[in-house]
């Protein structure tokens, strides 16, 4: 019963296969391969438009170096007080920028919430070169804590960019998750709600490391070639990287295993929800759920052979975490099965 | 018929296997799971020594982050004119070391040459604070050029660091294929000869991607979990490095493909010696071949379907490059056949 | 009537003697001259240690430099929220230290709370890698809101530090202020409290520039030399700084200076204090005074002649910040006369 | 007898004294005095266009912030191989580029070949991302070894900057030296000549602290407040350097103290061509002479109250270095007398 992360599950089996099936043969280095170059075209076609892309080794990567790609002197990158980014990139998104600070917003659910932006925004005005500028907002879509920005929420986000001449990001290590429940295109959940970068995950989703930058504004990040190069994070046998997408952009594998995992992540709610001693925190909208428990449960669980994380409550979150109770994650994946969760809600009843 | 590089081959098959076995399942993420601390004391029992192990995206990671390891303000690193770092990797050592200098220094055949490494270190006195100062020296087994350092020179080499209190990098992108040559163990290559700081590739040699940063002596480096993370080389689903690490460890795996690397290029030296338009620039010694051959024959061949690139000669060589004349370099690997090197041979005669 | 801030006035008489004292002649450049080394001389008797002296072009250069000899990867300083290197260096910080996060920690008048720098560290587990790692404290000693730390306040802090392995910096841009109103010895709000490295400023309190990083904690910062020199910060002609402090730190100049700034604010804020319109936001303990008044009221005085700055109210503060009412700050200094000061308080009666 | 550099030279009288005159009184800070404001005039006045000026703390500063407000990722600027910004800036430049390359290039009598600058160019194709991608070039005029680049010359290197789309910067530490050497105007020497950036140095000429940069392409450089300030190189009281400069460009200040310092070395030229033991190293053409002299000579001269320094051969320098014989230099500026050269002369007679 491991629902510790959904960067504990391998890869899907069609990935691994895929692998296998490109292991022999030579081909291109560093990105120019057939495959390569298919995979770049593949995405193009599911973004509905001409769509530059960068596969890099992690999702911090992928984060770090779109920040970069838009970073300016004395930078200032704003994002969710509890976004990945802020919270656990040790310091990549600063160093990769050459320094720029990421400024946290408050928003209630893990959502930057828009007035909150452009007070935030407002600390920084254009003619006051003490506080740096301004240089991009990044979103993550599923947030950290399982929810969701609608489409009208990320367009009203990238009006606020837009009036102040800024780039929005969107961290998608989730991104599938996110799609899937919101039952919209890729296109409609990027470009078409304004957003200029993204950082587009398939680890978490099924792949044994995939990941990559996909730059939707053909107007910016002009440098990224460069840049990857510089951070060290082009590959030589970038194929590998390519056949993983290739298989994951296939048959829909992508929107199967994120909807699999979310429909898991609602079945494991449903039985916290039903269960005596613990509570939802909130409602989860992807593929993670946040529970209350009593302290001592958690030891308990593990015993049990249940693997899950306490977490630290948001800022401001008051849903009755009353004296003695924590807070925890459960992540659901490509690779949960619904024994799993149906054995999960047997331990807790 | 490819010999472009090795990094155009793809996966030895017991890599892609292993790789597929630990597909299934789930285990703790950033380098935590059984199978990376398995894979990690594996490394430490085949270098004799308590080594830390770091794995990384690439070997310019590997390199960059091992220089960050040991960097200093206005520091400066030392290496061969012609190593990887100075010309191939896009400013990424400069970049990871926060702006160190790397400063080239000569050496016939690929190889830093002692003496110009000392009066290349004297350049930057520790009492003049205005040109910077040494922080590393490192070379590269075997070397751009297909050479390799004896025991002997590397301990020469690792003789003058000591002198300045310098710690010695090992670029190993080719490690095993020197090793093998050499016939000696990997401690003797490394810890025992001097050398402080290894990067580890196996990809040329039969893997989709893995690279490590082994860290020999214990007393240097204490801040690279950090400096990985801080650059995002911290990969999640860790394990499939180290699945990688684990059969390319396993029943002598790396050196049987470096083995036999080694002999395809010492075949393919054997042909173009005897083909009449062409000629070796210098004895392979490793899986590199380079030859001397008429530009005319560049496109003659590579419309043969012969696939190998033009090399840049190396300053003050001048091994008989007449005009109309081009060197070119030949690369080996785990994936090249008899077959394809026999009918090279045939093409060329 | 000019109380816009303590850099608008000019140099001291006496430190633009000094300069025009040291023009003729030759001396060693880079530091090396004797006035140089008297200087630093000087300074280690001030301080009653062996203090290393660092002078650079500006305070944000002490501050940001000073973080950087204590720089780790993945870094993050703990300031106070309204601190001048996290409201106004432009990013310097972070940039000079390759990349550090500086933290805000909230605490009420200015002052850094014990109890939330510890909770802020909190965030920060030394095995929790993703997060970074803590590398530093830094107070504000006078404060940005012209309140002071006690001897106490700074030991408690420094004791905090001391439990997590953490240097102490103070910013001591109005170092002589805070001083002469706690009444105590350089090495008693120093090192004598736990303080490991100094940002000594002079160019608020009657220099043209002079500032200088003091070293008190003789283990560290080591490579400051170098650190300074790479960061452009290296005068040639030094002892043009040097000629500066050397007036300033003699026969008291320093002092006199901050007590004159420190007594003007004390006058300027008995006037407002007695105005019908103007509320003291606080009490002023050294050159600062922070007033309350009606949002039209700046405007009338600006056309009076009077320059001072609107402020951005410090979060949390509920002084009875009424609608129509803006928070404003009022600087005084060296050149501040009592003239001045009631020609002032005429005005605002 | 001092001639050990020009900036063992303190401040011209004319200079302390427009300090002194500007110490009293208030003016906006960071930049904005009416000082700041009409030496910025002065200087646009002074170049015949529109240029931005930036006061720096250094003559480093201005010019790695010079290169850094061009700088690319993976960049490489080309230097001559003894260029300040290879030999003396202790890897500012790289620090403050986030880690360009300053690649060396040779030339006779300090002077960047044209053909090697192609050359060198060339290593760095726009398609090769590996080897990273050239950003601009910088030429110093007076060379660090005392010889000037004609106009023509400069033409020549503007040329070839253009036909790569890389920005000229000119390292004008000794700008006017240079200037009244070659008879020509500022604008002649730099935008005329194709000169896009300058460093515009009036330290060494005369002043405590003047050092500028000096945009002379309205098209670049725009990020350059940001990258002034993230550099803490934005000085609050910035009007004691506008106080410098001031005075510096009055009544053609600067022309006459570059004209004297030129005289000098003539002067002592003279001495050194007449004497039996000495030989000129190569005619100098602007204020610092070097030497060829007996080894022991050294020693000897410095017990007889000269100072001087030993200098480095250029590459290739095939002066007739004999056996027991050094390089020297001797550097003479505003403050160098008339009577001190020729006592020198008579020492050495």
């Amino acid at each position: 019963m491991n629902f510790a992360s959904d960067n504990w599950a391998g890869a899907h089996p069609a990935i691994a296969e895929a692998l296998s099936a490109h292991a022999a043969g030579h081909a291109r280095a560093y990105g120019d391969s057939e495959l390569d170059q298919a995979v770049r075209a593949k995405l193009s076609a599911i973004f509905e438009r001409e769509v530059s892309v960068f596969f890099v080794a992690t999702g911090t990567a992928a984060n770090g170096l779109s920040l970069a790609s838009v970073a300016r002197p004395g930078g200032v990158a704003f994002a969710h007080r509890e976004a990945h980014l802020i919270e656990d990139e040790g310091g990549a998104p600063e160093f990769l920028t050459g320094g720029a600070r990421i400024c946290p917003v408050d928003g209630a659910m893990g959502r930057i919430d828009t007035e909150k932006l452009e007070a935030a925004i407002h600390r920084y005005p254009p003619e006051f070169i003490h506080a740096g500028q301004p240089m991009a907002v990044s979103i993550t879509q599923a947030t950290e804590i399982g929810t969701i920005y609608s489409l009208d929420e990320i367009l009203a986000l990238a009006g606020v960019c837009r009036s102040h001449g800024l780039p929005l990001h969107m961290d998608g290590a989730r991104f599938a998750n996110a799609m899937v429940a919101l039952e919209c295109t890729p296109a409609e959940m990027t470009w078409k709600a304004g957003v200029d970068l993204l950082s587009f995950g398939a680890t978490k989703n099924g792949c044994w490391c995939a990941e990559a930058i996909v730059v939707l504004n053909p107007d910016i990040a002009a440098d990224l070639p460069f840049l990857r190069k510089r951070a060290a994070q082009l590959f030589s046998k970038s194929r590998f990287i390519a056949a993983q997408f290739d298989a994951y952009l296939t048959d829909d594998l992508w929107l199967k295993t994120a909807r699999h995992a979310n429909r898991m992540a609602e079945r494991l709610a449903a039985h916290i929800d039903s269960a005596p001693q613990l509570r939802l925190a909130w409602k989860p909208e992807a593929n993670e759920v946040f529970a209350i428990m009593p302290e001592a449960m958690h030891e308990q669980l593990q015993a049990a052979g249940v693997s899950f994380y306490p977490w630290h409550p948001p800022k401001g979150f008051d849903g009755g975490m009353a004296e003695g109770k924590i807070l925890t994650r459960f992540v659901t994946s490509f690779a949960t099965t619904e024994t799993e969760v149906d054995s999960f809600g047997e331990v807790i009843r």
